[in-house]
């Protein structure tokens, strides 16, 4: 055997299922609505030089990133997606624990795995609202706000006294923060333990282009480079700098999706609710709603093409998490349940 | 001070600059050609559906990739670069101590660095050719063939001896393998120790897009699988996968460029040896020239918009490493470097 004992022992993370056959896709909390048509004309116009590197620091998008959200260049880092931002933020900030909640994005116990750090995991309430009290004070925090797959975010008061007694490093995970809850960006200048993670796989409808970015005060954001420089110092290809740029100034055309969005998950929360099924108050653009077998749900609506995201994992196994798609796809849905739930 | 011990204590790589400004750009060993145009139709139509994730595992770029080299899919892993991919093969192949020369890529001993293990240099020989014998035996080792930044390719005798001879597992970073030297791919079937690591950004001219892969036993790819889906699970963006196997298609064009920088190579060489300059045997799409002053000729040549790179380096120094452009850029870098030593 010619693996790394480390390897040998990772347990890896299982992305949500990419079909190749056609399915109303409701598993991957992909937005429903594409980027906007001229971003074609963008790609083209920046593939003139693909035989060049491109930038290592993604100077250009930084700067975008930077100016709409009225900070400077220096407390912007780029990553190849929001989920390699977070590995590097785990090299960056942990030296060895980590506290994070028992319900929340199943790559954080992942990444502890990889770095040898260990995981603290404070079980949420009962109502899988956060155990604020408990998440005080700790070495390290490393929370997704709204936190996923639950869809609940934090009152802003909560987030600052998390944020304010954590003694390291305070990441906040805020994948989902464009569909409700109150950002920790504005509190970037006040505290210098703060770190702010943001992907445009949601709000931006540019899944497909992998471009995380980083917020924080600029000794953590040099940091990050230093940790990047040290692992792969190209992440994001040209194009993927272009398009994120291109995000970036139309934003007027993703607030309209996400307010569309927000609509469309207030009509399934209501028709699900109409059934007497429960769903957790939702933040994000999925939800997360109860069932009393919600595996066998599950199978019923990947046969009608329907596929959603069931988690076989303590507390939250009779749940289904389910992104949010069009109205169309979301009465398609609805409909379904209404079929195997009577 | 919030960063982890580990990131206070790195040492990071130092990629060779990307200028805003124009210069004949010899420094990070870039193909002077760009991709073929048809490449911008590809992207187009691969642009169709950006709000959804990648496939995980690039499936059609790895199918393409296998079928090119004669391997099945199982023997092809894709990642975000060579780079990432050489990070990766850290934590899938290498517990303790890996194995290399003193003279080579330098990003090497940046990994060791990162994930804690023990890199052990083994001196290339006065003539830089590698030590074959004080390489064989060895727990993991590491080369890159042709050598970079000396350019000097393995007999083919001596890569087999070392990939045979290594006792844990044995990577072969075939950056420049196009361009000179045997490729250790037809041992993948003998050693199931043996990794090979490729990447798209010299051959293939697609710098830009951040293409790297791996060939190796189904065991090892799979290992590698574990720790890339510990990491980040879609390291390839849409249009990156797309670009892959598009390259792969177009193989020819590739190949013709290729003869042209090996002709344009053995031009260079031929005007600084008539300066009486030396430059030692080149199997790449560079060379590596020694001079008087090397740093001197280095800014020298910076002053007249010519960028190539120097390495202040133990046993190095003396030399500077020219990517080959095109005929045209050597005429004018021969031209400059006579104004200079004269």
């Amino acid at each position: 055997m010619y693996l790394s004992g480390k390897a040998q022992k990772l347990i890896p993370y299982k992305a949500g299922e990419q079909p190749n056959e056609e399915f109303i896709k409701l598993n991957t909390n992909e937005n429903p609505y594409p980027p906007p048509p001229k971003l074609k004309e963008e790609l083209i116009s920046a593939s003139q030089n693909l035989q060049l590197y491109p930038k290592p620091n993604a100077d250009l998008l930084r700067s975008a990133i930077a100016k709409h959200h009225h900070l400077k260049e220096e407390n912007v880092f780029c990553a190849n997606g929001s989920d390699e931002a977070l590995a590097l933020c785990y090299l960056a900030f942990f030296d060895d624990e980590v506290t994070t909640y028992d319900v929340s994005y199943s790559f954080y116990p992942v990444w502890a795995g990889l770095f040898s750090n260990t995981l603290k995991q404070i079980p949420l309430l009962e109502d899988f609202y956060p155990n604020v009290l408990a998440m005080k004070g700790h070495k390290n925090v490393l929370i997704a706000n709204p936190n996923a797959p639950t869809g609940i975010a934090l009152k802003e008061e909560d987030l600052e006294e998390i944020i304010a007694s954590t003694k390291g490093a305070c990441v906040i995970d805020e994948a989902y923060i464009d569909f409700g809850g109150v950002s920790a960006v504005k509190f970037i200048p006040k505290y210098k333990n703060l770190v702010v993670v943001r992907t445009m796989s949601k709000y931006n409808s540019l899944a497909g282009m992998r471009i995380g970015y980083v917020m924080g005060d600029a000794g953590l954001i040099a940091g990050l480079n230093t940790v990047k420089d040290s692992f792969n110092s190209y992440p994001l290809d040209t194009l993927a700098q272009r398009a994120g740029v291109f995000a970036i100034e139309n934003d007027v055309y993703f607030m309209q999706n996400a307010k569309q969005i927000i609509s469309t998950r207030q009509y399934t929360i209501n028709a699900l609710n109409g059934m007497g099924i429960e769903v957790l108050p939702s933040s994000t653009n999925f939800i997360f709603a109860k069932f009393d077998n919600a595996k066998e749900v599950f199978s019923k609506l990947y046969a009608k093409k329907i596929l959603v995201r069931h988690f076989e994992m303590p507390r939250i196994s009779d749940f289904l998490r389910i992104t949010i798609g069009t109205r169309q796809q979301m009465e398609i849905f609805t409909e379904g349940i209404k079929e195997i739930c009577k």
